[in-house]
């Protein structure tokens, strides 16, 4: 079983690198290679020294005859230009979310038209396929058959890329699956260029002593998943076997993964109880018009019942990922935190 | 005003020519040049010798620079290779219809980048952007808010494109326009690689005297809308206002054309009724299970609401249509026709 993950290196590749690397095991055949592409890899990396772990670095779209050298079964594809880059850089965004994702399934159907394995491709999309503005407004409620209007050039990419990858699992070029990702919260490590990176950084940034602004109003909605649940949905959509009466995958690719509805108010009024005023008062709301266009167009309350049937169900509460980010990254936050209230 | 259609000398873009050659004008501005762009010029055509007529002749990637050699205030992108092609010729289609719109984008975005006016960019897509398997059935009634689930190489390549042009329209690269055609019938001529092409087929060939095979069941209902109809509707919204209230384009850009609603059978019978048994008698049923499945994945019955907004509708009956027909292409009818029931 030799597995790829592009953007191994990335926040979520290395949460399911570090999964993987536990189990060592992928429906419960054992995982013989397990393939990290990045265009970064960090000089020093606990997972680089495992026996599995084999490093493709550089551009993925060069570096295709490394990753298929030997047969790929599964396919984790998480490497992505992310939403404000792509909306700041158009044809960055063309270039690195669908040039590279038809090349992967290019090279992928090349795979199986040799003879080889169908790799099962898992893409991970995102809640940014929808998106609201005042002409075309979204239902209260979003499900998978609620028609996706992305409002950014990222929702666009990754929409391209499902349909795509829904017609080269139609034809059996690939078995693929894809999970639509929620805004992850909180995200350990430093900010990055995702328009809903303040989403993190509002939690993390204060957690460690440090001042962070909020670029929206704080009654804005939002739809969260913790790394664990998120990492844990990935690998779950990864591993269902298609077409299997309740966890069926046949009804359409696309899963939403599980969310949690909070406005940022709540999550912020949710770091005030954890850590205290000092910490909370680190926080300044200062709205920024072009990230809140982007956040605010995605839809903040979902209808999960296809991710339920998968076994899969969201963070039960802000507080719960907030204690989950303090467990996991005892490291990133101040020492002398108040007693939980 | 200078306005090129590509796939000039396909059916849609003859009859887009004749009109525009008639009435000489787009939005009350007179036209200047009307650039007709195809891998395939016909040795005769009326049109040709049209002083306003440029013909670009080649395919159509390879000659973009020529196409955008003068501003383009309009393009009608008619050009693309038909269902049952890119079902059986995957690559084809993807370079056809993918790969040849989004560099005829790039080409309209280069003119707008440098300067020059944001072409208006009217995209025929298709109603082949729905589809319908067992696992995922379309509602009884479909409108624009329905969620497309492409069920052929084709629709995926129209999808796809739908939401590329929404993209450069948003950034206003583009003002782009997007047509999803019904079926069209009876279209006149040879017969082509469509997997719908046989609902022209199985009146216009009997018509002329020659026997037609019926590949699907009678039964199956499907959407069609006649070749007047089709071009009036891509030339209404190739004209309108985007935003202007009733008329307004900003609800998302796709409009579903009008479809009149038959099943095969009616078709059947409508053509006993105007020429006759022995006529209709030259139709043979014998199912393809390949059409069947493409053809019977569309669906037949629509919420034209949309479509209506702007002042169109469907053709009144299929009678009308078959009669239409006849009025239009006296030369490829039987002289002895009996008189219509």
């Amino acid at each position: 079983m030799r597995i790829v993950i592009t953007g191994g290196f990335g926040f979520l590749g290395r949460q399911l690198t570090g999964t993987l690397l536990t189990t060592r095991t992928f429906r419960g055949a054992p995982i013989d290679r397990l393939v990290l592409a990045d265009r970064i890899v960090p000089p020093e990396s606990p997972s680089a020294s495992d026996p599995l772990v084999q490093i493709v670095h550089g551009d993925l779209i060069d570096r295709l005859d490394e990753v298929f050298a030997e047969p790929v079964d599964v396919l984790f594809h998480l490497a992505a230009a992310v939403s404000a880059e792509c909306e700041a850089d158009f044809d960055l965004g063309m270039s690195t979310n669908l040039d590279t994702t038809r090349a992967l399934l290019e090279a992928a159907r090349g795979q199986s038209a040799a003879g080889g394995p169908a790799p099962r491709v898992v893409f991970s999309s995102s809640v940014a396929v929808y998106g609201s503005d005042p002409a075309l407004p979204l239902p209260p409620v979003v499900g998978e058959s609620t028609l996706p209007t992305p409002r950014s050039s990222y929702g666009i990419q990754k929409l391209v890329c499902e349909q795509l990858i829904a017609d080269y699992t139609r034809r059996g070029f690939v078995d693929g699956r894809v999970a639509r990702l929620m805004t992850v919260s909180v995200r350990p490590g430093k900010p990055n260029a995702a328009a809903s990176g303040f989403l993190s950084g509002i939690i993390r940034e204060p957690l460690a002593g440090l001042p962070a602004i909020c670029p929206v109003r704080p009654a804005l909605r939002v739809a969260l998943a913790s790394p664990r649940r998120t990492v844990e949905a990935i690998l779950r959509i990864a591993e269902v076997e298609r077409s299997t009466g309740r966890g069926r995958l046949d009804g359409g690719l696309p899963v939403n993964l599980p969310a949690l509805t909070v406005s940022v108010a709540e999550m912020l009024t949710t770091l005030r109880q954890v850590a205290g005023d000092a910490v909370a008062d680190l926080v300044s709301i200062a709205p920024d018009p072009a990230i809140e266009t982007i956040v605010g167009s995605w839809p903040s309350v979902f209808d999960n019942t296809r991710a339920a049937a998968l076994g899969l169900q969201p963070d039960p509460s802000f507080a719960s990922v907030v204690r989950e980010y303090l467990a996991d990254h005892p490291e990133a936050v101040l020492a002398d935190l108040p007693p939980a209230r």
